[in-house]
């Protein structure tokens, strides 16, 4: 994922946090990581995304949408549903998802 | 900052979303890192601290509070006040904040 932050732009807007617990097994991750990425970008109401993850196997992905339609509509996406999947049989010990409606924002 | 999730909890409740560019300059940046951690568990309203940060200096903390008010009283308080200071200063080229109701929440 980019070395960039997502501008913060005018609220309100929504923004899926993904935290996630890594399973040691990483087979394939970065190539599907960079896959789902990529077709985010594509997704209608897409507005930028945002990851960081610690080398012992903590990640958070942020996500932002322009509505909750978006994001259910992203979320039932085919490639998406298999990507999810795996996820859960291989990469991941344990992850949590919280949709949330952005309600101020600011920078530095 | 620890290797676990924070429970997703019923919602509604409020995320705060820091997403930043590290600046080279990491001198005292762990030492605060893990002060200021600790210092918002001992916070009224304080659910919960997730963060995550790549070799790159792109880093993600997402912290958890009961109520908007909750947010507003530790952005005022006066370790945290020097600490902002500080990051300024010396350790963040750039970050975004955001403040964010959890509307929905689940996990895996």
């Amino acid at each position: 994922m980019q070395r960039t932050l997502t501008p913060v732009l005018q609220p309100p807007y929504y923004a899926v946090i993904f935290t996630s617990i890594h399973t040691p097994n990483h087979e394939g991750y970065d190539e599907m990581g960079a896959k789902m990425a990529q077709l985010t970008t594509e997704q209608k109401g897409f507005m930028g995304i945002e990851g960081a993850r610690n080398e012992d196997g903590m990640g958070i992905t942020v996500c932002y949408w322009k509505t909750e339609e978006d994001i259910r509509n992203w979320k039932k996406n085919e490639e998406h549903l298999l990507a999810q999947q795996q996820g859960k049989e291989k990469w991941y010990e344990q992850y949590s998802i919280r949709i949330c409606k952005v309600e101020r924002a600011y920078e530095f």
